[in-house]
């Protein structure tokens, strides 16, 4: 699947917004434009519990749910939004 | 002092690129125009050692050496860069 479809069909957008633009609260970060490799090895961090600050516990739930591979297809995606 | 010249003058620059938007390798985050309150969070969380994922242990060397009064100067100062 492509990363766009993804990034809603996961959820995402429940709390970044749409495009990764317009996070719910100020405590989330952004993702439109953001480095791909940065994108995906936060994701896996926080799958693995090696990243767990913060907000990481939402996410946390939100990511055992999204493969490797559907991670890197997200991280592709929102790296080219403007 | 200024966020931007905090920025420099903690050398900030020297992984995250001018204004925060060119990172030196892809497994930086981009900062420009991120939300204050997460750049916020993520110095603190990262010299707390709460954050310690990925490169964090680079920057958690940078961030010894600024306060949380600085740390605010410099989130403000890169959630405004377009």
């Amino acid at each position: 699947a492509d990363g766009a479809t993804l990034y809603t069909a996961k959820l995402c957008q429940t709390c970044h917004g749409a495009e990764g633009k317009a996070p719910i609260m100020p405590q989330y970060p952004k993702l439109n434009g953001q480095n791909k490799e940065y994108l995906l090895a936060q994701m896996k961090d926080i799958k693995s519990g090696a990243r767990s600050n913060g907000m990481a516990a939402a996410m946390k739930a939100m990511v055992a749910n999204v493969s490797e591979e559907e991670m890197a297809a997200i991280a592709d995606y929102l790296s080219q939004v403007k």
